[in-house]
């Protein structure tokens, strides 16, 4: 026979006139002293930030709310022109897709970091960190994560914006810097412009607060929560979605059928 | 031939030199200039919120982000122990429940509170239209939303805070004081004692903002997936997801098979 | 204190070496004895099916499968080009979109079939209450489910066929008759050609079953998943997804900054 | 400036009159002609099945259609109680943890096979072939995929009948000998009884179809959506999600609490 494990939740408990989250009273310590960014730091971290610390992560979550037209804004606000009924079906199923592709790259620093530094047998010379890192990756010809940016050249503002945040507020260090000497030898390496990212910023910047890579995509997935309820709000004021899956078949029927004259009617 | 409409979004844009939302630049007027509660207005408003709009928006994002052991907890969890490797995953199936059961008495209550107010022939007279009201709801046997708590009582207390943050920022209101008033005339229609819960608070404070009803829920879509996130982190490493399974799907078996006496094992 | 109540399921159990599924033997009375369809009607109803109700069953979910381009397809394979390790979470994220928009009259049409007859006085008068039902729909300016067809006309092919396979198999009866006497009745007072379509079919074949009117969806929700792995099959050989999000973001770009002459890039 | 590349499906298209998918009439060729399996055979492979594939592929499917009270289950049960008016949100949610936990050994056990026979020098002696691959995986101490089971003991009753059905129709090859020659050599050189399990089973049945491993765990996906909309109809009649939550909240706070003697109840 099975032995029974407890089950237990340390994040909240409630009694009748309380609700506690993480140790603090809802009602007279959180609700009206802490902002959105500082209640995230508090539900995954058990304490509430420094002043310092709000800045730093209220700035890093910003970064990932909104990037435009991304594939999970597409994909939300198709899945409400099908079901506007299910607003919160149409936000997960945009959720659905940051996957490796699209939000990999942060996680995917933080984690490199996080293994150089400890694969280094003398982390007081961080230059020489970053270059045998960059010779891994060249050796087993991957994409160094967190640099370079195909449309934001020469520069992705984001991330000098972001270092300048943590350096103003005391978090810039091993992690940060050696991002950006990641970024140099793989400049020096390769012979092109590789500048840091707001994808290697990011992860640098976890490193610095100590998070485990593993919850680096977590960060990306609530920040664009919000981002997409913006979409699907305005997705019911000035739709696309429709307009996209219109164009779509369309141009799908021509291929298939060249040879109709007649064929200018569409699929459903 | 179908006539091809435009497709245009006016949430972001970018050159390669610089991201904008809502008219923002991200790296010099939103990073270090805003917190993750005021992106989140700019992102759904365009507008960046005035420092009162802040208190009170965050306060009411914060209210949604944690509830303990909810079903959607256990869901994100329950799918982030198949599928580790998709955080992203876990998070979307957490949010797909949050539908009219449990998100829906918000939505609910900012709607009352609209169309009460939209229905009145003289909206100075509030104490007649919430009486109004709970006639009407009283008449279709329908559940007034945003009031009474089956475990917080006598009162629900995220909701008196939530006015009161409101109240010291000059956003209470006539939909504050309606909402008030319409507990008051069904605890006195019932015989019960019905106070403004949290989801009547954040009802009427969407309606001082001006939110239309149907993107309240998305509040609560986009404050519990950075709860869900605190939820997972828990998971990965105090784990209470399988034990649910064993010991349901134990009961379970012990149901289906009364007769046999070797019935210790387990389905899978 | 709560009293913990039973928690059971009759649909499967196992013992080390059975697994039953609805009291029947998984390896000696369904494996090789049942196609999917068979299954998914036992897993549903409890029992197998005749050969009749297997003929029609089958038929009824086939209907469902493939729809072309549509936005469950192009959400699915969005959601696999940012996630391809989470092919389980692209299905999903193309299954939450089928809600009242696209798979809704399919349910309306059995709920009205239903409805109609349990509120009519004589069911042997059918002609009289498909009136009935048309006129409670133009009176309270709805669209009658199940009828017309914006590209497939002037009839959809699907739908004379499903009824000749129910006929065939002896499972045409009040519900299909008053499908078609609705789709007569719609025509003559709108004097517009309004034939019976695949989900009006559907509709009433799925009451002939007595399935009831809200699992209806599901039917579409499990074929659906089935199309939906077929796209995904397809992207991965011959990529669709992000082609649609360029032409997309580089659409809404050109609005957004119509006097940019050097606006040909685009934002990710 | 970009170029545009062409869109285009082959799955299927449609004319006013007709609908065609990979080829087949959906009218005359399809319905009434084929099975759900066989439909699921034709969109996955562009051609339908022979009598002999017929049975083997709907065989397969149908064996990962149910297994009882298993995680997807429970999820969709919990997401269909929050938001019972989007069954398909509920599927989806369920689906989203098909990941590499649960349905991975099937795709593993696919992969396995495939790279086996690619890596070997000779093909036509298996048993080495068999050998040198489980002397790989307890080099890597890796679990070998597909083999063993911790509740069918000493036998999972689904893979001797799949692969009889196989056999009986053909489509036993050289992966379902190999997989049969792992499990022995596993045996062997671990001493203990891991004979070929469901996954196993499965997964060598999907080498002799040819199906590539990557879409291996789709046919899993496909099959559960069924299963699923099962549990949710049971759900909706026989409910055990809110007993889980309420179960799971007690023991939670019982734990936070410990010294609290009138903690007997918790709601949120």
């Amino acid at each position: 026979m099975r032995k029974t494990k407890p089950i237990r939740s340390d994040i909240a408990w409630s009694t009748p006139d309380r609700i506690t989250v993480r140790g603090k009273d809802m009602a007279s310590e959180i609700l009206g002293h802490m902002n959105l960014g500082d209640m995230a730091f508090l539900q995954l971290t058990g304490k509430g930030p420094t002043p310092e610390q709000s800045r730093v992560f209220n700035a890093m979550l910003i970064t990932l709310v909104e990037h435009g037209i991304t594939p999970s804004a597409i994909v939300a606000r198709m899945t409400y022109a099908g079901a506007p009924e299910s607003l919160q079906a149409a936000v997960a199923a945009g959720l659905c897709g940051l996957g490796t592709v699209f939000v990999g790259s942060t996680e995917g620093a933080a984690r490199m970091l996080y293994e150089a530094v400890q694969a280094a047998a003398d982390t007081s010379d961080l230059e020489r960190v970053a270059s045998a890192t960059v010779d891994a990756f060249r050796a087993r010809k991957e994409i160094v994560p967190g640099i370079g940016h195909p449309y934001h050249k020469p520069v992705d503002p984001r991330a000098p914006r972001l270092f300048e945040i943590a350096a103003e507020n005391g978090m810039a260090g091993r992690y940060t810097t050696l991002m950006s000497l990641i970024a140099r030898q793989a400049e020096a390496k390769s012979g092109k412009p590789l500048p840091v990212n707001a994808t290697g910023a990011i992860g640098a910047i976890c490193c610095e607060f100590g998070f485990p890579w593993k919850v680096v995509r977590g960060f990306g997935v609530m920040a664009r929560a919000i981002g997409l309820v913006g979409h699907i709000l305005e997705e019911s004021q000035q739709p696309m979605a429709m307009e996209i899956l219109w164009r779509t078949e369309e141009e799908a029927a021509r291929h298939l059928r060249p040879t109709s004259a007649s064929a200018d009617g569409v699929t459903s």
